[in-house]
């Protein structure tokens, strides 16, 4: 691209939508689609029905007095008032407008306004969507209800320790901002596979918001893998000994970033899925082996000795984080003013990987990583941090 | 329509607009104005200019010094400076911004900046609406000048006794809601012949918000009439008593809704006109017979104790009422998404008689119910509570 | 025009795009584009990287560690995250994501997380436009570089007496009302040539706003001239004296309004530049002659005693001012609804001037009043208010 001479030959932004937008029906959307994803935490699924908002549709969540998890569309197939009104029953959740019951897949089971309890009740669909619990979150399937696939493992969460718990957190750890953030998520997930903006953005603008070691600008090789992107990043501790840093952007928002801090070294104790609220706003679920509830939250960054919500507008200015970084590039960014370089190699790969997996879906085909055989739903990844001899040549 | 199998089948919703939308130039908008409207009451039009919205538009209104109200476009013909900021004068409205002088048709009176107050000045006319005053309230007709019929009277509201007065209200009673309720108008509308809904919403969900005879699923007649759609419904009181309650939805926007409460039994003593103040905002002018000023007020619904602003979030979701019901349909709803059934069959007249009515607007014909000829334009109703025997078969 | 019959015949809104909207592309907004504009006071350009809006762009303003002025788009060039949280250093600014450091010509210095800092980096360029500094303003110029003209000089701020200063403020004198006033740059602008609502809105409106000799209805002069309309109001102050009040509309934006309240008498000592943020917010530079710093404050109009920030919405219906009237006239006026009348010709004429201005930069020539040639630069204004004798026929 020529360099423009001033900000007045800036050409027209625009964005990738294939990498981006998310409703159904778009390319990304419907790729998304092909997958389970977090839609609340396992408590969320209560007797009083809760709005949540995933791929852009806005949805109901509720647990029967069976305890079955359901999640709903708002609108009544009768008449479109909102579940979020109904009366959560045993057997389902009744519209408060004509008392319509219907069950956690949707069927209608009474209609008390209606002769016989309405005589074509099983006419009727409330809309609705598949879920599934594990690990401590509502998992939901929103896709076409014939590629549903196997609700995935992690096997970085599967037989854990005596002493330990999984700890689930739905606050955004790692978006360095609030708990929704206000942009779209894959200016975010390609973070993940951006180890070089760690020593500037978390080394020296903000004071160390990580450990003295991250701040030493890493030798690092990136390369594809069948699920994603992965980034081994190279420091010297000294005293002989390197330290090895493997992290991974995983089909289909899968974090899987070791502790920056890192503690405790070893394989990576925590995941996280990045959930498309709609096309710009985003949250993050997180799971990890801890000692106890609690602890992930306790691993959230401060700035200036604060959390991010505690600062004010000028600290904010002052002490520029992940979020600062990611937001002010735009409610969805303009990729045709990017001026990519080397060290956006993993940039680039995680593009070129969601890209091919996006027209694949386009086209027909199952994408990467969908499992249909119990026992291929298992997920590994080798991400942590390693300190590791240094080899003598 | 086939059963949809999960959300994911949801086709793209629409609404119909000849029903819905009320800006000039729409089919509804043009059958609204056809008829009169209430935009205030009396005592809102004074020398102090006030805005009023009505049908998508937005009017000043005010009263010159000799006592005629006046309804004006907000810009000055001139330049377009708001005559909210207008002095009210003896002969009518003067602009701020140049002294502009209007009466209450338009006409302008002076031009204070021009040689001889404006050689031209009758050249131009301030945009206005024609307007009557009855029942306490401000009328507007907004329609074709040359189509403007009478002023309707209500024969309910005509001949009242020594010990009655003519309360007026327009705080929207019987919305459920906020005095200016924030979705599309034939929501609400709709609600007046949906009998059904009473023991459900009303009778079950949010306690007796009535009485206990209405929580009685009713026995139904609906019937066509020549300005509306008429709802009669039957309980059974007990010992060899029935109530028999007869609600009508009629032109144009009238709602004839005895008390819920069945107090007094008898003829309705209270009607309401909606006004669609534009495509998702409405409100309700309420006239009624009473024993003193302010009575109207009283019959507001409580849920859980508290009217309905002062009812928290927590409690609109656990105690919902007719505003909850309807407006969680949408601001405007989705009426492809629907799912009608025999027990809405009061809706499903009410929408034909007026895509009927909005028709024959469009094909350049009156509507029914406007009236050119003195004496022609009484509305009588039958409408009210009425207890009586049971018929012994 | 026929007149019409009630506000139901009234036609569709428009304005007129070409002497309104400011956006790059536009005509108004590529005349604009060829003029330097005020858009900070010198000490807004810091260490801190600070916000500014100017004709629909966002920009960053600094000023770096060897005390030159910057003016760069927020986005950085690499990724887009904004450089509103940017480090400023002696030789320019740095992004907060990955460390790219620019000049204040938008040159690229350093690519810290590329081998050795960025081979290709003097292929990047931050988008930036050219900034210089007179008058205590810091002035840019987002047109094609190659068009840039002189910064001009103008007469009324040039040699300044002993006991004089120059007073700075970007406070919107003049509007009479907020800081940042939210409607159309171009409403406020026609109110400079508009004499006549002088007496009306200032006069008796809101109470003597200014004077009493301002109350009377002048006689005036309206003339075209190279660079805008020039108005001469005659008033008879009396005592065989007149005062003759010269107030001039000059490209591209300025205002050369000498004091409503005739202190002094004499040449005018302040001028105004309307700076067109977006097409619907603008704000005023003012720079005057004055005793001391602050000085211009002072001469904010009061009504009912209090300025404009202090009064009630009660207050601001009974006292309307400048803001009032031209903000009523919506965010963009209605140009096809407007009756403009024998009082209306500088306003005419304005818009003529501007309307040739605007289609000599579209057929690509340049505007009246740029300067290439230094010496070329001084702008002359003989505005001001004269006391003269009366002549005696």
């Amino acid at each position: 691209m020529a360099a423009i001479k001033t900000a007045y030959d800036l050409k027209e932004p625009s964005h990738l939508v294939e990498l981006t937008e998310v409703r159904r029906g778009t390319p990304m959307g419907e790729y998304l689609r092909r997958f389970w994803h977090p839609v609340g935490l396992a408590e969320d699924a209560t007797a009083t029905p809760k709005v949540v908002k995933a791929l852009g549709e806005e949805l109901i969540l509720f647990r029967d007095g069976n305890g079955r998890a359901g999640l709903v569309h708002p609108r009544c197939a009768h008449r479109g008032s909102s579940l979020y009104y109904g009366k959560v029953e045993d057997r389902g959740i009744r519209c408060c407008y004509h008392g319509w019951l219907f069950d956690v897949e949707g069927n209608c089971l009474e209609q008390p306004c209606e002769p016989n309890m309405g005589s074509n009740r099983d006419k009727v669909k409330q809309p609705w969507y598949p879920v599934e619990e594990r690990y401590g979150l509502i998992w939901a399937y929103m896709g076409p209800i014939d590629r549903k696939p196997l609700l995935p493992r992690y096997d970085l969460l599967e037989n854990i320790g005596n002493d330990e718990i999984l700890d689930t957190d739905d606050r955004s750890i790692g978006s360095g901002g609030p708990v929704i953030a206000d942009f779209n998520w894959f200016q975010h997930y390609e973070n993940v596979v951006d180890p070089f903006h760690v020593p500037v953005l978390h080394g020296t603008f903000s004071g160390t918001q990580f450990v003295e070691a991250m701040k030493e600008m890493p030798k690092v090789d990136f390369e594809n893998f069948d699920l994603g992107v992965r980034v081994t990043s190279y420091r010297n501790l000294g005293e002989g000994k390197r330290l090895r840093r493997v992290t991974e952007a995983m089909i289909p928002t899968l974090r899987v970033v070791p502790s920056p801090r890192l503690d405790p070294a070893g394989p990576c104790t925590l995941i996280g899925w990045v959930l498309p609220m709609d096309d710009t706003t985003f949250r993050i679920y997180t799971v990890g082996r801890t000692k106890q509830k609690g602890d992930l939250q306790k691993i959230r960054s401060r700035m200036n000795g604060k959390l991010w919500e505690e600062l004010g507008d000028d600290e904010h200015q002052a002490f520029p984080g992940d979020y600062e970084a990611q937001k002010s590039q735009g409610d969805i960014t303009w990729h045709n003013h990017e001026h990519l370089a080397l060290s956006d190699q993993g940039i680039s790969m995680l593009r070129r990987f969601f890209l091919r997996q996006v027209k694949i879906v386009a086209e027909g085909g199952d994408p990467a990583g969908v499992a249909f055989e119990p026992g291929k739903e298992l997920i590994h990844s080798p991400a942590g941090n390693f300190i590791e001899e240094l080899e003598t040549a």
